[in-house]
């Protein structure tokens, strides 16, 4: 062996680089040409590597581990398919704002022009989803690259980094002089809350007849929380969030705050007569959907909109500073601890199964939310119970729910997560259960089984269509055959329990708090 | 009601301009923004709709569709990340050269830049896999785009047209004198071969000593293969193809020919000592993949490359044309029927599951193999059976298979497809099984359970990794847990069995070859 290849690859390059800026997980699923990537995690020292069966399971785990940890996973995937696959989560992800190291890998550089099968516009492909793309193409510059891919995806506003790696720059070996290990990059720090802005928005708080302070991102973590529940004890201004936001800390100790709700007509009467509007760590509030005759932007007619804080930049610390300027200093009120009762016995519906939820989600729980037509009510009657964690699905994109919830777990192993799931969007990334039983992850999973796509059929109704017929509905019917989601969890080796009346759903669901490990509820609504 | 809404909407002019344009068959996975086109299908005259519980499933089957009905479904997917994750099997239809009419519904056009939740990139997502790309953003252009894109799919080189649809474009009524339909576009038809290159082939062959025919596209249809069998005969030329083809039509009274093999210093061994490479809807060979130290392009050393028709023209008519100058007029040499034999009881394995699907492959199957590392022994021994189609995954992004069958078995429903599909592959898409529940479809699916990446095991060692290390080893390991098939086919509504010896199997599969509807067997191997 020459002396050449007795020095560290480029993939031990990137892995190395990876640990030192602090990337602790790497969610996979690789090929051909990741190989020396693989054998390089294979060799690392703390870097945890897990495989996914499909790279929508990758992506979105990366982006609960990221919601959780406050830090990067990375993922590993295989050339442009293989990122194409994870996009729609990354999609999610974008809209989390969640910082993810997204490490795809390509052909090597020599093999890109011959447009073998494989080969496509990897850029491309990544470019809607992500703030920063590059790709390595020297093995000397991969640790350089790795570490600036870090802090472009921790740094304001904060996202997905998309890292190149071609398969030569990952096998080929580090020139003499070039270190493992990159050293890491300073991360860009959100610019501190304008001053002069915080006085404005508190003298136009002191005047206002209704304000509403719309929060999100960052600032629905306790200090922020803490920080909006001061100025609204203050001012009287009610404190709302976004309706799909990434991740909300609840429950007991913990302020409480309005949610936007989701359809606009509904937006519209919940901000009707607001004079005030101030932002922080959001925009003025859309339409979800466009519907014929509907506006899309939903600011109330003739409120004024001050932002104290963009969606980029550090809200909690804004709020912190509206509510010093307003000498709002005494301790936010708090929500008091008062658990959902236990419902009736009898058929299991969304609501009795809501309340059995939340009579025994236990403390520090974190809450996976695609629930759709059916999570409201569990959402609804967990506000007063223990502080708790509430994640969302934030892009839209279905299919996020299962592998949220799986990387959540694996962030925070010694909490309980449970995952909210309608069947339709369960069906995007099942096999994410399959990871949660390799992984033996602490993830208990109720799939609302109400056999549709329920909501398609109420927003059939909203957008006008008139006598859709019995073809256009059976497009959003899941019936015909039935899907048996315990079977499929058994099939996967998670425990898989089917309940149609509350008394199964609950014996089943307060055992799954009581236990570790995956466990998958068919919940029959 | 106004007149104006008397009128029919942009959608159902869209689903008027597909049909006149003889596009029959919509798979798609719709959501609100598309409720609209939803709508029109479901009112619609001839369009067939097929419901996918995940994108991916959808276009793939729109990719077997296309190649077996020689034009393009339709797919009507949701936004940019319904889009998104249809793309790795449009990937894959790309590379196939499949013709689809891809829509994509997007936002309200005064929606657009509000960046709602689901606003993305739309063009940006579909422009690595699109031969053309157009959003439709006034009512009265929807049917002329309609009309464009079934001519773009079609013209050659045929491919993917991606026509992205406003919510409003689709829900606003046309103006007056807006006929419905808008009348089909003129296909753009492949340049005739040129007769001054057909002569100079012609001299090439006559003088070569060993010369190699690279034949591909719709050559590999009968036409095609009788014309280049011709030209063997005449010559003593070999006849080869691509190592993954869209579609090759095998076995009884079709003319045989070679095959590429898949690792390159294969390839470099089975052209060894070619003088003249003629290639007749393809490209000279490259490498499926990099390796250290291994060249990617693979034209013999020394050989003189001629080609007869560019992968976009007419590849068929040009042999055609090759074997008329070449004066050879007479009946091509046809394989002759000669049905593998039974293989002897035991332990199941991939070559003698092989012989089971040989000796048991009715006349007329089609053929879907993704099955990796184990599909090989069946394709070996059943190219004597009985005429048959043969698919391949042709952009090497696996999770195609399934899909691909269910979309195969749609256009062709009076012939028995039959799936062979990895373990691995089999999971990115496994959600088509349930849509072979819903229409009924005559697929039966084999799945080789082995338990692992198998193919990357041997990648590993072929890139030179060294101490692999057991965390890199365990990324290619499907055994923990163990994924039960038969029950995730159970799960969706479709037979599922398990076979673990040649008797279970030959059971199961010459059973299912006789019966009609969706069959899964799970191949212990």
């Amino acid at each position: 062996m020459s002396s050449d290849a007795m020095r560290p690859t480029g993939a031990e390059s990137l892995i190395a680089t990876l640990e030192a800026s602090g990337v602790e997980v790497c969610f996979t699923n690789p090929g051909t040409s990741e190989m020396h990537a693989v054998a390089a995690i294979g060799r690392a020292q703390k870097m945890r590597s897990i495989l996914a069966l499909f790279e929508g399971v990758a992506t979105a785990a990366a982006d609960g581990y990221g919601r959780m940890a406050e830090k990067p996973a990375s993922t590993l995937l295989h050339l442009g398919p293989g990122l194409a696959n994870g996009l729609a989560n990354l999609h999610n992800a974008r809209r989390a704002a969640t910082p993810i190291v997204n490490i795809v890998g390509d052909h090597a550089v020599s093999h890109r022009d011959l447009d073998a099968p494989l080969a496509s516009d990897v850029a491309g492909f990544a470019a809607p989803v992500s703030k920063w793309i590059k790709s390595a193409d020297r093995v000397e510059d991969v640790g350089a690259a790795a570490a600036e891919s870090v802090a472009a995806a921790m740094g304001a506003p904060q996202g997905i980094a998309t890292l190149i790696l071609p398969a030569n720059t990952a096998w080929e070996h580090l020139p003499e002089g070039v270190k493992l290990a990159a050293p890491p990059v300073r991360v860009a720090v959100p610019p501190a809350p304008d001053a002069r802005m915080i006085r404005d928005v508190a003298a136009a708080l002191k005047s206002a007849q209704k304000a509403v302070i719309l929060i999100a991102g960052k600032a629905l973590l306790e200090p922020g929380l803490q920080a909006a529940a001061r100025i609204a004890a203050a001012t009287g201004a009610r404190i709302v969030t976004d309706t799909f936001v990434s991740r909300q800390t609840r429950g007991a100790g913990v302020p409480a705050i309005g949610r936007i709700p989701y359809f606009p007509e509904m937006i519209v009467d919940d901000l009707k007569g607001t004079d005030l509007l101030v932002l922080a760590g959001t925009k003025a509030p859309v339409a979800f959907f466009a519907y014929p005759g509907r506006p899309g932007a939903l600011t109330p007619e003739g409120a004024k909109v001050l932002s104290v804080a963009a969606p980029s930049t550090d809200a909690a610390a804004a709020l912190a500073a509206l509510a010093d300027e307003l000498g709002a200093k005494g301790p936010a009120p708090l929500t008091q601890l008062k658990r959902m009762e236990r419902p009736q016995p009898g058929a299991l519906n969304a609501t009795n199964a809501g309340a059995v939820i939340a009579h025994h989600l236990p403390e520090d729980a974190i809450v996976v939310d695609e629930g759709a037509t059916s999570s409201g009510a569990a959402f609804g009657m967990s506000g007063t119970g223990p502080r708790h964690d509430w994640l969302y699905l934030t892009g839209g994109s279905i299919g996020m729910g299962l592998p949220l919830a799986l990387g959540a777990a694996i962030a925070c192993p010694g909490r309980k997560t449970v995952c909210l799931h309608g069947d339709g969007g369960a069906m995007y990334t099942i096999q994410a259960l399959w990871t949660m039983a390799r992984e033996k992850t602490d993830v208990v999973t109720v799939i609302f089984a109400n056999r549709s796509y329920a909501i398609l059929k109420i927003e059939l109704m909203r957008t006008g269509v008139q006598n859709a017929g019995p073809q256009a509905l059976s497009l959003f019917d899941l019936a015909n055959p039935e899907i048996s989601f315990a079977g499929l969890a058994r099939s996967m080796g998670v425990e898989g329990i089917r309940a149609e009346t509350v008394e199964e759903f609950e014996a089943a669901f307060s055992s799954a708090m009581k236990r570790k490990g995956p466990v998958l509820i068919e919940a029959v609504i």
